[in-house]
């Protein structure tokens, strides 16, 4: 009944050496068992089913180590969902507890398909080989399906690869979720009649649980060629159905809305590479949106270098996946990003791309000259 | 278009007058538009669509300030899913916001049909009209379906209402999901045939998105009366599918695993009352359970306190729900709690009931006792 097999997480615990053992001992019993460790009888449960510390160093300074727990691969029951919550269930309810790493053997991989594009897939998918993607948003929010679709065209036009819903349009009386999505495919569809290129619309179906399904089929019946959605209020095995879901198979893009909680604070939570990369990949996304660093939200340069390598850190099968930092970006940036990404990145570019000059159109244009200036002398 | 009707958020803002004044506008625009205001020309979507500051308060130190914002019930599409996005999607990923309290109008409750039985209606469920009720769990991981349905008769007999799977048993080989619940239900039939009680057998549905509505239709076929997911785990609206299912309909018991990192900072996340109370009927679980103080986790007595208030606060026609403090309680810990929580609470004692002595039936008849001497003084 047990193969042996065990998956491997690994913990920062906050504390000192003493304290720091006796929470990562906690951890073996918390995330499963979650019983009195007298009250189990030695054999199978103690032997197996219970939590092992692998490994226990300090970090650096001494007031946090470096713990590493294996767990038997039954333990997941081969559940995105049990998984998660033998990795992080009860434990990020007590203070002190980092997730920030996983490995995971090939009996515990087998499970998830994960991410059906990937980098390759998605680059072909866009008939994009080389340069950084370039990404925008439709909004804002109170804007009718007409005006949004018309601001899809030109965005379009001035050639830039993925337009998204913004993450707040779901299906309001302003922008019903059916005409918009109709509305917005038409209209990148057009634009990509004049200009010959390939860019694509995606659809925000971050919705109530009955909702998502079927908004999906709805969108990719319209012409969307991509799908967006945010685990953190749809569930993450809900995106992992969205990316399986062979009737789609459409490339499905992260959202990080409500999931900030996870990496506010240093002591607690899972960190960015594991988060953002890791989890983010086992649930089958292309894609992860993150705010990126110097914007208007707090990630610093090396936390958005870990989420870098999460998308592309080997585990097993799972395809390497773009990463999207966006939030309160400018052009005038862009080279910057550049050299901190390279040109395995999708740009995601918002606000800051209507700020640059009146002419959207003419802005587009200008960031597409800046993504595909800098590869060539790459090659 | 505008109905002109908004609901409200109050948030605790860190940081001094002028910094928390300035996120409170920062987050007028992040959660609504996401588009730079001066971009936004006057009209509708200023006046309406943008989040409006009502109020700004500093609280006691003046190093946080208490700040109520006002959003148009039109931004929320009369969805869970978008409510949550708007009172804490993007924000969530800056830092120093957390989100205490919320006032939603009828308008908007209106979409939500809340707590099926609420506190009234689980005490008719039971068939307790008056003491404090008492819920444990099975547990530990690894012990066949048989065991575990030899302890949940076992429990049964001792007088224990709530007989719930522990979190962490989804569809383990150990105990597949379909013979436990069938198993445990049957033996729970059994010992209230013996004892003319009317404990409940209570399945984890914690599962992947294509299987929750599934595991709990098969549970409730097996006889399981009262369902338990995780909604960080599933997402908070699956659990509101669940609620709302007419031909479920049964109590639904909320488990906080993987929902910690919300409440681990105090200065971001979301509060006590907010999560654990008021989300939590929104998406219409009947029960809460969370943390304990004085247990093994950190929740203080006064966080624990907040959330009994948020399980029962006005909240239009949204039933109070009970609060079910747990996690490293003992049965000495009873009059404590009794102490803090009154008669309308469920205890949930998982460990502490096997520690307590070797006889599990006596430790249930013990807990039992101590919670029906207690309301008697109150008549």
């Amino acid at each position: 009944m047990i193969s042996g097999e065990r998956f491997l997480a690994i913990y920062r615990i906050t504390g000192s050496e003493k304290e720091a053992w006796a929470k990562a001992q906690d951890l073996c019993l918390e995330e499963t068992v979650e019983f009195p460790e007298e009250l189990v009888p030695p054999g199978m449960i103690r032997e197996h089913v219970f939590g092992h510390i692998e490994e226990f160093t300090p970090y650096q300074n001494n007031q946090s180590y470096r713990v590493v727990i294996s767990f038997a691969a039954e333990t997941a029951a081969q559940e995105l969902t049990q998984l998660l919550n033998v990795l992080f269930g009860n434990i990020s309810l007590k203070p002190g507890f980092c997730l920030e790493h996983l490995k995971l053997p090939e009996t515990l991989l087998k499970n998830f398909r994960g991410p059906r594009f990937g980098r390759d897939g998605l680059r072909e998918w866009l008939g994009v080989p080389e340069r950084p993607l370039l990404f925008t948003a439709l909004k804002p929010m109170g804007l009718s399906a007409e005006e949004l679709a018309d601001l899809a065209y030109k965005l379009a036009l001035g050639g830039i690869d993925i337009i998204k819903d913004d993450h707040g349009l779901t299906n309001q009386v302003f922008a019903p979720f059916a005409k918009r999505a109709a509305l917005c495919a038409k209209a990148v569809e057009k634009a990509n009649r004049e200009t010959g290129q390939n860019c694509i619309y995606v659809a925000n179906v971050t919705a109530p649980a009955t909702e998502v399904l079927a908004r999906a089929r709805l969108a990719k019946e319209a012409g969307a060629r991509g799908l967006m959605a945010a685990p953190a209020l749809i569930g993450w095995d809900t995106l992992r159905q969205l990316a399986d879901d062979d009737r789609l198979a459409l490339p499905i893009f992260s959202h990080p809305a409500f999931l900030g909680s996870f990496v506010t604070s240093r002591e607690n939570g899972i960190g960015h590479a594991a988060l953002f990369g890791q989890i983010t990949r086992l649930a089958g996304a292309d894609a992860t949106i993150y705010p990126n660093f110097g914007g208007r939200f707090s990630f610093s340069s090396a936390e958005c270098a870990q989420i870098a390598q999460g998308t592309a850190v080997p585990m097993g099968h799972l395809k390497p996946i773009f990463p999207c930092p966006g939030g309160g970006m400018s052009l005038d940036r862009v080279p910057a990003m550049l050299e901190s990404y390279g040109a395995e990145v999708i740009f995601l570019i918002g606000g800051g791309l209507f700020k640059a000059g009146p002419d959207i159109v003419q802005n587009c244009r200008y960031f597409r000259e800046l993504a595909e200036n800098w590869v060539k002398p790459q090659r």
